[in-house]
């Protein structure tokens, strides 16, 4: 722990009240890797057995992502936004554990930067519910399930792009460490830039394909 | 002009060497509005002439509102972000003075915070280019026509979101008077809210549909 009575860097920062972490890393990270596979295993099985050999294997595959980012969005998101006093809490619950864990690869969560509150705004209450109707219209192959996964995973390489541009004009010095920066700021985020890029490119080259085909049709 | 040498809000924001506003506010507003007007003007008339009749009149229409976004994100826009001294230069040009003007409506320009800064860098790096291939798209019946559209709307919406949930986050103090606020701050960014908004809904309906027809062949 620096001089300020914080881990957090950099050290000059003043977070008054800070209660020291108790949960270890493993403790904060197990719920969260829980979630993602329980979240793709059952969304798997579930689609395999209800779905009756409807949905492809990406959509099955894609149904598990989407309800992992929602759990993300609705579960692990809000409570950081509705506790502005997460770091000075005598009995703090799970989820200020971990965002104190989180703040050793982004001291910004921990200093509530106004980007960081506001990015967290937008996806606690349009990209949470919009990823859960998103699992809905995959199941029910909704005729506006891809735009719908077009437009959340737009949003949430929208957020990445403000997220890491804003961290580097503001001095890119937010971690502990080298292994905090890639293993919480880049890796952690990553996901939500690989797989988002990944679906929305999908979603995009559908959505075109559909429109071809109505000219096809049409001639 | 405050006690701190220039007319921005808050008075106690430092700008050092702060050269005065030379062009009014009319002279400032006129090439803009201009812009806005011959862009939807001559898309409009162009588009009658070599459309053939191809392009219904909400096509044509959005062709102008394309060519004007496209032209503030790649002509008006990238000025300031490539002059950081905008406000100390002694010999400003029309984009130095248009931001010192804009800035009475929010001193974050002036200031260069990093979240306009971080928006102003996608808006010109991303939205300006998509901007006009929107233009093709839809002056070529493209079949990405929509999608893009949505997704340039999307991106737009989000900025627009990101900059007005940190200025009420960081203070909402950044206009000179109620004026600049209604004019500037939030006048001027309407457009940006409200046409997105009516394209967005417009090329989801139309993406829907062509899911909806493709499902209703395929039965």
């Amino acid at each position: 722990m620096g001089g300020h009575g914080h881990p957090y860097s950099p050290a000059e920062l003043e977070l008054p009240g800070f209660v020291p972490q108790r949960l270890s890393q493993g403790q904060i990270l197990a719920p969260f890797v829980g979630t993602a596979v329980f979240s793709v295993l059952g969304a798997w099985l579930i689609s395999g057995r209800c779905g009756g050999g409807r949905l492809s294997k990406t959509d099955r595959l894609l149904l598990g992502w989407w309800v992992f980012t929602a759990l993300a969005h609705i579960v692990f998101e809000p409570p950081f936004l509705f506790t502005p006093d997460f770091l000075s809490k005598e009995n703090p619950n799970f989820f200020d554990e971990m965002f104190k864990e989180y703040s050793k690869g982004d001291s910004r969560y921990a200093s509530r930067n106004t980007v960081v509150l506001a990015l967290e705004v937008i996806t606690v209450g349009f990209k949470g519910p919009a990823s859960l109707l998103a699992v809905y219209a995959i199941a029910s192959r909704k005729s506006y399930s891809h735009i719908l996964q077009f437009a959340v995973s737009l949003s949430q390489l929208y957020g990445c792009l403000v997220y890491f541009i804003t961290a580097y004009l503001d001095g890119f010095n937010f971690w502990v460490s080298p292994f905090y920066f890639w293993a919480y700021f880049i890796g952690s985020n990553s996901s939500w830039v690989i797989i988002p890029t990944l679906v929305a490119t999908r979603s995009w080259k559908k959505i075109s394909a559909a429109f071809q085909a109505e000219k096809v049709k049409t001639r």
